[in-house]
């Protein structure tokens, strides 16, 4: 049996073992000619133009292991049917669930709000005394709280216990009911009802025809209201316009994401200027954490005709 | 015996159950004539001067019990030395450790340059790639990061198994060494030792004349180059020139701070502008949770003559 032959991004500093044929290209070139006979290509931080490419151009490719969490921008590039896709999502299940963290935090606290007032080097009175009233005390503190997450995989199994340590009450939803990680999870049937009790939505869902722009006008509708929201996983989840009405109608109290519809965001975007809402670029999962290992099993698992680890295409089983 | 009396401010709801006479009192004013025979006097935002006035007034009293977790102020307004004071430490645990915990985040990640970014509508491409570079994304996160509390109390034990979740190695420095629910914490004459490994320093101590101006140049001299530093102890245990010079010239990162030598920090203050330097308004343990139960236990206490809780005048045991 010939050699895997396995093409490594410059994107990323890498470290393998397994034996293996390893190149290094440049993800902002096309594939060098001598290379297109790889079986196996990893992906980080490629532009869809070189996905595209890398798809018509690697006639014996069988497998793309992406190092992103998500797999959306590979799923489109148009892979043979045949090539398997692996995402990287267990690499960033920590780096993901502290960002979630820092904006949950940041926005129950309204850390943004005492940003602002720093900058006019103003000590925030009227938030102290909201912040201490016996009315609203309970909307600056995770104690007491429940936060509902949405699209409990391993990310959300990572940030559940995390919060539960601070006091908050914490549930799922997904595809399917169930327990989860010790957490109940329910079924995205019965999102409305859950909603209407939560004080915290956090979105960790992926970016797939079925959840596209499912976060809408009526998610936000069927939050308890002044409830906060959340997003780290993917921007075409969330009705944008919608969220902008919620916080300025105050449906919502404040939110925070790291992902928008469209990335960058452009500098005309509305989205800027909602009030209540942070923004970051994108950057909670920017650093995936155990690459090296990942490939190296999953280029073991190849050579010996085992399962991959992360493969989400074809699909096999289910997913959370 | 006669049964207790005791004075409740008006500035928080209480509802205790315990056997006195219970006398509710306006902290903007003198205490009445006819409740200055009181035994205990519950304190919560009670000015300087108001507390000096308590203390001049009256005669009887045997306890002050203070809702906050500093006692500096009650301890300065000059009650008889006889007067035992309780302190509201542990009510204030929770909250506090939670605000640790959003400001040590939001100066890891940089949320405040972040927000600037999103305020001038800038997708920040230059933090994306600082936190994704090889050499500097180890900044950006608590995993793997060495974090050490300065003054490891009650506040402490809460906040340690959270960082330490979240993928962070944390030790911790106190008047004594020894192993604290689990965390190994050195003495802090061997402070400078420990601070050259150090990420992230978290400072939580009380306000007494050892500590003042602890925190100075010497300490953030013998950090390492580029950590952070968060404060939510007291604002007098840290030399705020030293801090902001530390600052200025890049030997701290990034700083957060909830409390300031001055309260509220004068609209003229430097500080207002240290360069990576987060102030909030002292809203980390605005709202003790709990205060009615521990009042309770502490009259049952004096009435059957034990030994209080929180006890922190005259002192009678070694504190954190």
């Amino acid at each position: 049996m010939p050699r895997i032959k396995i093409l490594i991004p410059n994107s990323i500093d890498l470290h393998l073992t397994a034996d293996a044929d390893v190149v290094v290209y440049d993800i902002d070139d096309a594939i060098p000619a001598e290379h297109r006979d790889a079986d196996m290509l990893v992906v980080w931080h490629n532009s869809a133009e070189r996905l595209r490419d890398a798809a018509r151009h690697l006639p014996r490719l069988r497998v793309v292991q992406a190092l992103a969490s998500g797999t959306d921008a590979v799923l489109a590039a148009g892979f043979a049917d045949d090539v398997r896709i692996c995402s990287g999502r267990s690499l960033h299940d920590g780096p993901v669930a502290e960002h979630a963290l820092a904006l949950i935090l940041s926005t129950i606290r309204r850390l943004d709000t005492l940003h602002d007032a720093q900058h006019d080097h103003r000590w925030d009175e009227d938030f102290i005394e909201a912040q201490g009233a016996a009315a609203s005390q309970a909307l600056y503190t995770l104690a007491g709280s429940r936060v509902t997450i949405w699209g409990f995989g391993s990310i959300a199994s990572t940030l559940a216990p995390i919060l539960q340590l601070l006091g908050a009450h914490v549930e799922g939803i997904a595809r399917s009911a169930g327990d989860r990680a010790g957490f109940t999870v329910h079924a995205d049937t019965d999102a409305a009802a859950v909603l209407a009790d939560t004080d915290v939505l956090v979105a960790i869902l992926p970016a797939t025809p079925e959840t596209t722009g499912l976060l809408d006008a009526s998610t936000f509708g069927s939050l308890k209201r002044g409830a906060v929201f959340v997003n780290v996983g993917r921007g075409a989840t969330v009705d944008e316009d919608a969220l902008r009405e919620a916080l300025e109608s105050g449906r919502l109290r404040a939110a925070a994401i790291d992902v928008t519809r469209t990335e960058p965001l452009p500098a005309d975007d509305p989205l800027w200027d909602a009030p209540g809402l942070v923004i970051t670029p994108h950057v909670a999962g920017n650093r995936p954490v155990g690459s090296s290992a990942l490939i190296d099993d999953n280029l073991r698992r190849l050579a010996a005709g085992d399962e991959l680890r992360n493969q989400v295409h074809p699909s096999s089983a289910a997913r959370a």
